[in-house]
């Protein structure tokens, strides 16, 4: 089998060392418009040949993982390019842009739109890890959409990568990730940039920051240019949850400056049922 | 060497085991207001016996590791209790209030004010852990108000289970501990509560959240009693970290609904620099 993955960094890298493993007898090439990436793949053992677009009629399998607004620009021309029987699926972390932009696709039976829900802050070939997959859940989008013998194809990678499935539309998906990862993302961002503004000599920062704050500021190493174009694609449902985020902080600072404390101690109260919710998540090192 | 700890949940339980491996030959007692953490603690061998502030007096360290607002009530009865050569120490999230209700106290020089700056979401006796405070800091404030001997008692000990020792006055401690420590909580139970809000269907939450939610979402787990005397007594430092905090949040949204992706971008890029501070800081787990 020939598998060709476009994008060849923290989540590329990760699918192809699962491919290595699981797909022993699979070929798999890479592409990536950064070149020391490519090379960084090869030598790693990550990718066994670099490609380019002019091969991709080989392929029985197209993962395209790169930010978002490169998908939307270049899924159609993969799609083009590759054979009836080659499925293709991403792993954008905005799902209804890129479904629109392929929804009158003459390949559209050829691709399916997937976000398998893993990650770690950094990025690279180098960053890529084995088995970063499983456990975690992957969102298929218009699952209906894609044939059905391409369906089974990438499921069956996704069942042996030991992923859990779960189907939602575009428009459901990108609401529901806005709260639980987008926000996530800003509010760490601004939760960093505000402390780095105010203790100007960072040695502080270093000495005092054992009670939770590199915790809570872990996904504010995250790549910008991952991340711009998915608070682009996602701004609605992004401007709901941060303005509902900024309400809810402006209504405990009421609090505190009303000397209310039973009414911030009901607030974390009620919260502490994340305790529960969160019981048997997968922690993402 | 009898060792008296005042609270014997997480943080207490995490210094008597330590104590427990580096002393060996001290004898640990334990108080505690709840009966059945006492009880926990004897049946884990985390403390040797049960005791009550009328054999105080026996004590030649006191470890006091209570919420804040129970540190000021019970201070200085402690230290009315104490024999002249036993040393006190406390380990609160805020220090001014603590310094300044024993400021007058006859005994203000068996007191070393200290803040070992670690902990996990998880809260008492069987939560405590070894090796807590392996290689983390501990803020010691107005040490010059100890008696020389009392603090090389306290500070040895603290050598051995491996902190690092830094100075600071009570109010530089509160103001940075603000913005380092207690804005992480509050953005953290704030992130809780809206996605809770949002998501009345916990299972998508379950689903979804691989993407840093958990991470960024440990601290809303932390506990009511012992946080809310703690942004009471640092209302005013938390409040300026809290508005700092919400203005950046209404930036960044002024940007996004300005289409303005090169600020995120730049917003983003800067507020990376927070990676090369954290390296090297222990991770917490």
């Amino acid at each position: 089998m020939n598998i060709f993955i476009i994008g060849i960094g923290l989540i590329g890298g990760s699918f192809a060392k699962d491919i290595k493993r699981l797909r022993p007898e699979s070929r798999i090439y890479g592409i990536d418009t950064k070149p020391a990436h490519e090379e960084e793949a090869l030598s790693l053992g990550i990718i066994d040949l670099k490609s380019s677009y002019d091969e991709l009629h080989l392929a029985d399998m197209v993962i395209v993982m790169v930010p978002v607004d490169a998908m939307v620009a270049e899924l159609p021309k993969i799609l083009d390019a590759v054979n009836d029987d080659c499925v293709v699926f991403d792993g954008g972390s905005t799902k209804s842009l890129v479904c629109k932009t392929v929804a009158d696709h003459p390949k559209r039976r050829n691709y399916l739109s997937a976000h398998p829900i893993a990650g770690t802050e950094f990025s690279g070939p180098s960053a890529a890890i084995e088995n970063l997959y499983a456990g975690k859940t992957n969102i298929i989008c218009e699952v209906e959409k894609t044939a059905f013998k391409l369906q089974e194809k990438a499921l069956e990678l996704f069942h042996d990568m030991g992923m859990r499935i779960c189907y939602m539309n575009p428009e459901a998906h990108d609401k529901h990730i806005a709260y639980v990862s987008h926000l996530s993302h800003i509010s760490s961002f601004m939760l960093g940039k505000t402390v780095i503004e105010k203790e100007k000599n960072e040695r502080d920062i270093f000495d005092m920051a054992g009670s939770g704050f590199e915790s809570t500021v872990r996904l504010a190493k995250s790549s910008p240019a991952m991340w711009t174009p998915i608070f682009k694609h996602n701004k609605e449902n992004v401007l709901d949850a941060l303005s509902e985020y900024i309400q809810n902080l402006q209504d405990f600072k009421q609090l505190l400056e009303n000397d209310d404390y039973g009414g911030i101690y009901n607030e974390m109260t009620d919260t502490n049922r994340i305790r529960e919710i969160l019981k048997g998540i997968p922690l993402n090192k």
